[in-house]
């Protein structure tokens, strides 16, 4: 099932078709909505938890795309990136251990739906992995850095600074880069997929939001931030030369 | 295939059917040979690669480790072994990189010997992939450490350095030792397996040597060498509560 061109509806009902924002001309300024979502950020605690998991699972990914890569430079570059992945994992689950908790009780709840996602989103070989590390953590990276701003105290700009750090992906967008120059298939491949991702990783944005009950506020707020996000992945298809 | 009790003849010729060293009582002690292994010890750039290849295996298996395991704590403790071997693997890149060599062309020659090694030990369920990852990188970093002293320069300190590092193995130890308390029958079959996984690991030492070309007299300045690493081995074993 494809999600091209179909957005989710954020508050999780009736799918509707609407346009997926295009890219402008580089240099024109895209306006910036700076929209209060402190009501739909969870509690630090699953907030951490969350992320924290979510890291797990991009490193876990980029070390299967260590481990099946075709030769030692990807697989050089793909070992840095896992090992940022990590890092950044290690540094969310400090910051849960600063606070007096178990970092696996805090994760727990949300492996089984990360999971289904990550497998959802592994594809059938090299190339698919690679795209569906880079978007899928390019996208949640900055649903989480967008979170954090409604986070009290100190924790959202701890958060965000973690979140924020060098994701070492230079090396994806160069062998994806590589790969659909040689081979114009596996570009038509890659940008129904990259579609078919973007779908799933919004869901799952969706999914870590917390709801005020009150939906026609929820969406209002939402949407301004779900826009930005499909903004980013728009050009992150954009950069690897695929239509989103 | 068992290589118990059997032990590698060192120049890679007729395998010899000897005694494995027992572990001596606790507080006696053991006579340690220091052995002029320089003659055997490879050119920096190739134990450079060597190790760094090795290095990156040992991410790759503890990663895998990581993707397998039954739970988030062992998961947890497992990623902070896999990202210390990470960190090793890159320390010693930057060391090929100092020297003006390109990483992934000094590591390469070691990519089938080292690939065909990992997919001979890597296990049949996740306690055969630990006892694998523990028994192995504890033989190979000795070997290697050992062989750092023969270097010229301050390229052997260096890299005896990165590779003393701590490897984060107590997670490995604590798993081994919970799955063997519970259930008998493993103890058993992972005994044989550390037996199997020694005799790979030490044949796969022998081939890092550089063969002067007189048997005789690397047989005599090896032997010793190999006598303390599978003592190491022993007292891991014996530490599992399994009997090498």
């Amino acid at each position: 099932m494809s999600y091209a061109g179909q957005v989710i509806s954020w508050t999780g009902k009736r799918p509707k078709r609407v346009e997926i924002p295009r890219l402008k001309p580089r240099g024109e300024k895209r306006p910036t909505t700076k929209v209060d979502i402190a009501d739909l950020t969870p509690e630090p605690l699953p907030y951490l938890g969350q992320a924290a998991y979510i890291q797990l699972g991009m490193f876990e990914s980029l070390s299967r795309a260590v481990t099946t890569a075709p030769d030692l430079s990807a697989k050089e570059g793909l070992s840095t990136a896992a090992g940022l992945a990590l890092s950044k994992h290690h540094a969310l689950i400090a910051e849960i251990r600063r606070r007096g908790s178990d970092p696996a009780e805090v994760m727990r709840p949300f492996v089984p739906g990360f999971d289904h996602f990550r497998a959802m989103t592994m594809g059938d070989d090299w190339y698919e992995l690679l795209l569906g590390c880079y978007l899928t953590a390019g996208l949640l990276d900055d649903f989480f850095i967008r979170l954090s701003s409604g986070l009290p105290g100190d924790v959202g700009p701890r958060a965000g600074q973690i979140l924020g750090e060098d994701s070492g992906t230079d090396v994806v967008v160069s062998e994806l880069r590589g790969g659909i120059a040689a081979d114009p298939k596996l570009a038509s491949r890659l940008a129904m997929w990259g579609r078919r991702l973007v779908g799933d990783t919004l869901l799952l944005a969706r999914s870590a939001m917390h709801a005020s009950g009150n939906t026609t506020r929820d969406e209002l707020r939402i949407e301004p931030v779900f826009t930005e996000l499909i903004a980013a992945h728009t050009r992150r298809m954009d950069g690897l030369g695929l239509t989103a």
